[in-house]
C-alpha cells in the first residue's frame, strides 16, 4: 500500500472511531503531506468538511504554485464540491481509494485534465459498504440524497 | 434591490470591513434566510470558506428536502468549489450578482439543470473591480490563480 493512500486510510479509520463518516484525504506536495483531513459532517455539524475538503482546509492557504504541484489521495471518489475544490485549485493528479460505492465527477476532472487513478482499494470499499449498511440515512445526508 | 441580493451584498461588505475578499451570499428556503456567509479566507486563513462555502457551512445540515426547494443568492458568479456545492446539495436556483469580473462555472450548472439569473448589480461589480485593483494577489489566491 502506497504511504499516502495508507494516510487517508488512517483518517477514514480516525473519522470513523470518531463517530463520523469514514472518508479520508491527504494532499502531497514534493513527497511530503501538507494537508490532512476526513469527513467532519458528525464531528463538527459540518456541510462542507467533506474529507478532501478538511484536507485542503488544514493545508492551509497555499501559493498556486504548490497546488499544480501537488497529488490529492482520497479514499473515495470525489463528488462535485471536493472536484470542484480540486479544479479551482489546478490539482493535476489524484489518486483515489474507490469508486464502487459511490461514483463522483470523475468524467468532469478527466475532462478538464486532471489525472486520475483509481485503485478500488479492498480496505476502502470495506470501509464504506459497512457504514452505508449501518448508516444509510447519514450517507445519504452527505451526498445530498 | 431584491431583499435577499441586499443581504448577500451586506454580507459582501462585512467581508470587506473585516478586512477580507468582499463576496457574500445567502441560502433562501421558503422566504427566508437559512444560511448567510462571506468569504474567510483573510479572516480564518481558509482556503475553502467562499462566500457561498461560507453559508452553506453557516446553514448547518440540512435535509435534501430543504437544499431542493432553496435558492442561493451570490454576489458574485460561483467558482468550481461552490458550483460543485450547489450541485452536490442540488439546489435548483442560484441568483448571481454579477460575472463580469469572474465568470464562474455557469455553464455547468445549466447544462446540469440549475436555473440561473445573472443581475449584473452595479453594486456588486463596484465591490469586486475595486478590491481586485486594490488587492490582485489576494484575489489571485481565492481563484487558485
Amino acid at each position: 500500500m502506497d504511504q499516502f493512500m495508507q494516510a487517508a486510510i488512517d483518517e477514514a479509520r480516525l473519522g470513523l472511531a470518531e463517530g463520523g463518516i469514514p472518508i479520508g484525504s491527504v494532499i502531497v506536495h514534493k513527497g511530503r503531506i501538507i494537508g490532512r483531513g476526513h469527513n467532519r459532517r458528525v464531528q463538527q455539524g459540518s456541510a462542507i468538511r467533506h474529507g478532501e475538503m478538511d484536507a485542503f482546509e488544514n493545508a492551509g492557504r497555499q501559493p498556486a504554485s504548490v497546488y499544480r504541484e501537488a497529488v490529492l489521495y482520497t479514499t473515495l471518489s470525489p463528488c462535485a464540491m471536493c472536484s470542484g475544490a480540486i479544479l479551482l485549485y489546478g490539482i493535476p493528479q489524484v489518486i483515489i481509494g474507490e469508486n464502487r460505492t459511490f461514483m463522483g465527477e470523475e468524467a468532469w476532472l478527466r475532462e478538464r485534465g486532471v489525472t486520475l487513478e483509481v485503485l478500488q482499494d479492498a480496505a476502502c470499499v470495506q470501509l464504506m459498504e459497512e457504514f452505508i449498511a449501518a448508516r444509510p440515512e447519514l450517507w445519504n445526508e452527505d451526498i445530498g440524497e
